[in-house]
């Protein structure tokens, strides 16, 4: 099953959204009116033996992954963080003392975002052999009330990339999809510097690859990627750092100059560009090395193969 | 485990949220400011053999009441309904053509109690023996600017409950806990017919018994209620009344007189009283029939017996 899909299917039957929805589902998170106020909204899950592996991870990394991974889409909108509810349901023999390390670990990340944990909700499996999963739903404000989404790159558009791709995932579980830093504040200033500069943006969940495919088919172009620029973590190959996933950084298509870097020193990297695209049929992604050239949107994760 | 304690002493430790939480966690949903605009959020989950069978339990009703069970604390609060989210993890023999149906049904839910879904999130567990996780996050606003919560009970109040109660798990599982409306515009009606007179309000989940021992713990007073006036469903003592729970009717507290019935029909019955806390041991919740007296707030499903 692919969620991707089956989402769109249950979304293109609620075409008829109230008039508050200003950003129907589909993007990062989705927006709704307030009587002149913005809000963005979104939800993530986090299942053990899917997306963290409970033996060898420390609990408090499994809480802040939890939320981190929704903060991510907070930063893949340029959002300002409002608050955060966490929802867990617990296999019956998991301790009450770990069910605290837990939500502590999603309370203390949260708060550390200034995305405070307002609200939760815990229930119980019927059997010990059930897996831990967590949900996470963030509200956040769009900066100057204008969210960036994944539909408004355009033709002679840049393509940027901040700090490196690949080997987030290292082969016994560890690695940077546990302890990255949301780029939340890195992707307010970009919003700030940029303005109505600042066309699409998403964060790097699924892999270069397939991300940039969301933005190009979100906004009817195609996205030219040059292998040679990106900029890959150290001993991985653009191959895999174009479909490891879970790098959480941002993807972004702009129009002008961008800074160098952002915040604490994350270097910012052109990659790319954006162009028309030739045909509907036409690629989402073309990348580009030496003189030949691949397709880029299957150089990623699809969600039925790992969510 | 008791749920209820666990995010209690999270909460606790969330002492320095920011001034932009109005309303804390512990209630049916907490609240956040947002420049001036108010906003209640609130999640609920539902577990596959825990909370429905999905061996006999239509998948349409199943989503309804995954949906149902957070717009109920909508109504609790008095709020008006803004945006639904849901999330869902499901079995990897979960055909497609299910999940489709369940989002439909959450879908369409959500809508007739115009609290459009606007985002979602599809995980896999990692075994087809892993039970179907749903979890619903439910953004409102107050009426009036002022959320019902179930702390503003004072001594000399009184006590009422709309529609009956008892019976609405049914041995074999089915029921009006998957059926029920959630009473949204009851709430409405009520909190603008009384404005600053309705005190304290919880929709009735855990049962009478418990939930009434909710509001009085909050509100530091002691309720009294005289069994004789419980309004039963049908074949229903007073007792499984009490404690049968899931029956989403309102219980609130208030001054003065309230209307005999709300929306189309839906009954008000005052049931007892609130009056001061004898002493920091006095009992919550005293109910009266005969000459005889019970510890109300035992009759009523812990959440670690059935959530």
């Amino acid at each position: 099953m692919r969620e991707f899909d089956l989402l769109s299917r249950i979304y293109a039957s609620n075409a008829h959204l109230t008039e508050r929805v200003a950003v129907p589902p589909g993007d990062d998170l989705a927006m709704v009116r307030l009587d002149g106020r913005n809000l963005l909204a979104g939800v993530d899950q986090l299942v053990a033996g899917r997306h963290v592996r409970l033996e060898t991870t420390p609990l408090e990394l499994v809480g802040r992954k939890a939320v981190t991974r929704s903060l991510s889409d907070i930063a893949a909108m340029a959002g300002r963080p409002v608050a955060t509810l966490a929802a867990a349901v617990l296999p019956p023999n998991f301790r009450e003392e770990r069910a605290m390390e837990l939500f502590e670990a999603m309370r203390v990340t949260a708060a550390s975002y200034r995305c405070p944990l307002i609200g939760g909700d815990i229930a119980m499996h019927a059997d010990d052999a059930h897996p831990l999963t967590l949900s996470v739903t963030v509200l956040a404000e769009p900066v100057g009330d204008r969210p960036i989404t994944r539909s408004g790159a355009v033709a002679g558009d840049g393509l940027y990339v901040t700090g490196s791709l690949g080997g987030a995932v290292e082969p016994d579980g560890g690695g940077l999809h546990l302890t990255f830093e949301p780029r939340i504040d890195e992707a307010i200033e970009l919003a700030e510097a940029l303005g109505d500069r600042l066309h699409a943006m998403i964060d790097l969940s699924d892999g270069l690859g397939r991300d940039a495919s969301h933005i190009a088919e979100s906004s009817n172009v195609t996205i030219e990627i040059e292998a040679e620029r990106i900029p890959c973590a150290a001993g991985v190959d653009w191959r895999s750092a174009m479909s490891g996933g879970e790098d959480y950084e941002l993807l972004f298509a702009a129009s002008g100059d961008v800074p160098a870097t952002l915040g604490d020193g994350v270097p910012v990297r052109s990659i790319g560009r954006i162009v028309p695209r030739a045909s509907a049929g036409g690629p989402l992604v073309r990348v580009s090395r030496g003189g030949s050239t691949f397709d880029g949107a299957e150089l990623g994760w699809q969600h039925e193969g790992r969510e």
